[in-house]
């Protein structure tokens, strides 16, 4: 994230797609939220005996009240840390098979399996690498000429998070 | 490129979209082979007085002849010097507004303009690491179960280099 993001202009990465759609910046406030509410606490929910299964709904809209006007570089410190927070909890947990079978009940897809979730994790990164890729690119389609051609990103149609 | 690639099992860096589609491992080696023939080379042919103002056809297959079989760690240290010796050229060139305006002829586009070509190096980066994680969610699109339905690169339909 620091490497595609870091020392990037404001303008470039405070700007969107248009409408209610994420910038940059938006997104990484997003990514630290689910670092804080979604991925390893809804691990522990499974894991952890005696509470209840149900996940608490995750909040796609947090990061427009939480990320207030703080740096990106400071925000993208403190996903940085998290992240490697949540990645020793994950490997201090050490898992097992058994453990991967075990399920949650998620607010809208109902039963999942950990192995789901924690699947999901990794792709969940990779979907909004993607879009940090898809929002900085789609702020020089006109630069670029008749190369828009060429560039399937800049056709690749997402909307919001996703 | 490193950050999201370098360690990565080989299974993952070697599948693709299915049929002709593009590996991890293309992808970095057409990057490289971008690196050598295609932007700094067609700066210079526009910037190049005296020479044919035609750009060399890029070779979108040429990976497959070039990488063999070497490692991907390999690829990408080749691809990180390349970078590097290119965007210093970039900077030691030290162009000015009238250099930006200079034209040179795309065999596909016909009259291209220098700052629509570095403009689409960038953007053509953005468009193959997005590419890049579209290719590393597919292999994991059984695993994440009901998710799918909220990875919206999983939706993005591209097709080989684009």
């Amino acid at each position: 994230m620091k490497e595609l993001l870091s020392g990037l202009p404001r303008s470039w990465i405070h700007a969107n797609e248009g409408g209610e759609s994420w910038s940059p910046y938006d997104i990484v406030g997003h990514l630290i939220h689910g670092e804080k509410t979604d991925w390893i606490p809804r691990m522990n929910i499974i894991l952890d005996q005696g509470v209840n299964k149900t996940f608490q709904p995750f909040d796609r809209f947090a990061q427009f009240r939480n990320s207030g006007d703080r740096s990106l570089e400071d925000l993208l410190n403190e996903f940085t840390e998290l992240r490697l927070a949540n990645t020793d909890i994950l490997r201090n947990t050490e898992l097992g098979w058994d453990d991967l079978r075990k399920e949650g009940i998620h607010p809208a897809f109902g039963k999942v399996r950990l192995k789901e979730l924690l699947a999901s994790w990794v792709v969940h990164d990779l979907n909004h690498i993607g879009q940090l890729c898809r929002v900085l690119a789609f702020q020089y389609k006109r630069e670029i000429g008749p190369w828009t051609e060429y560039m399937g990103i800049l056709h690749w149609k997402g909307s919001h998070g996703r």
